[in-house]
């Protein structure tokens, strides 16, 4: 029984809950999954670098990956664009390997509509008061602009319904382990596998 | 994000895969897992314990289980009936416990009917040539019994387009941990939790 293609996995969730900390526990480990690297026009941070932490480029290249359909998904945020090539997510997934994105959902939505066989995991706090108390918790923050932000959660987690899996973040081993493990039953799912030669009694 | 109901996951697959053997393994770990016990008519072999290996119940017995709808599925195999006591079932999944059924393909297209939000795992071997080599392997029977068994065997993988998953069995341990996976998976997929606290904002 052999899969044909790899799984396109998409972590998602609200701005605030953790996504690139549960990206990165999940990188440390040893699986085989590979990690989308995103292209952006913001100027690089000391230590990063291009073709790990992101593919830095011009406004000029990235309008024209744009206009080249180059992107899964892209959006502007303060200022700079961010998108995810759909090069290496193609190349990945039809050598057979996994490949996970860690996007904002709406790219999330862009890519759900690109590629409806995806794996759609969205990466929710424990309750919203919990995801308020970290977005309060950062102390740097008016209560206009605290308010504003609940709203916009609110309605990215109204988004959720879009959403095959829901991992609560409680704590970082725990998402995971359950990251890892929606991976490996995903693969199990029946309509994902080529099950036709075993139906196939030789005479 | 509280669950309702606990999970009901069959796991079933052709005659001679292995089911019980993966089963016994998965018992064996510490899981949260519930184990269905059925009820027979046949006599209990030297160290069977009522309920726990099996309900051991007269014809009589069986036959008004079945008119009573008490059994979730039955099927008489070898002169003996053999049944799903549904009460234990309906008790377990309520209480918001896991529990999982070791049955015959046909036991398992009833659950469905019953059950539609089960976790339905197909146990597969890796290739029917090699269920072919399993059969074929016990050395006792004739070459019309094997390929009556191996018709028996098409047929049965056919079945497989009912279920959510099909898990190799290729070893013991991996097919534990997949079944593992899948377990933590469903508890995470999106249709399964109560998000609307979510979503629900104080004001």
């Amino acid at each position: 029984m052999k899969r044909e293609k790899g799984l396109l996995i998409v972590l998602s969730g609200p701005a605030g809950v953790g996504k690139g900390t549960v990206c990165g526990a999940l990188r440390k480990q040893d699986t085989a999954i590979e990690y989308s690297v995103s292209a952006t026009t913001r100027k690089p941070r000391a230590g990063e670098e291009h073709g790990v932490n992101y593919f830095f480029k011009s406004r000029e290249e990235f309008k024209e990956m744009i206009q080249n359909d180059a992107l899964l998904e892209w959006a502007e945020y303060v200022g700079n664009f961010y998108g995810t090539p759909i090069d290496y997510v193609r190349e990945t997934i039809d050598a057979g390997r996994d490949i996970i994105l860690e996007i904002e959902v709406q790219g999330a939505q862009k890519v759900r509509k690109a590629f409806p066989e995806g794996v759609f995991i969205f990466l929710a706090p424990p309750s919203l008061k919990e995801l308020r108390d970290r977005i309060v918790g950062r102390g740097t923050e008016t209560e206009d602009i605290i308010n504003e932000r609940m709203h916009v959660a609110k309605e990215e987690i109204d988004l959720m319904r879009m959403y095959d899996y829901v991992v609560e973040n409680d704590e970082v081993e725990l998402a995971v382990e359950r990251i890892k493990a929606i991976v490996t039953a995903e693969h199990c799912r029946r309509e994902r596998l080529k099950y036709q030669e075993l139906v196939e009694v030789k005479k």
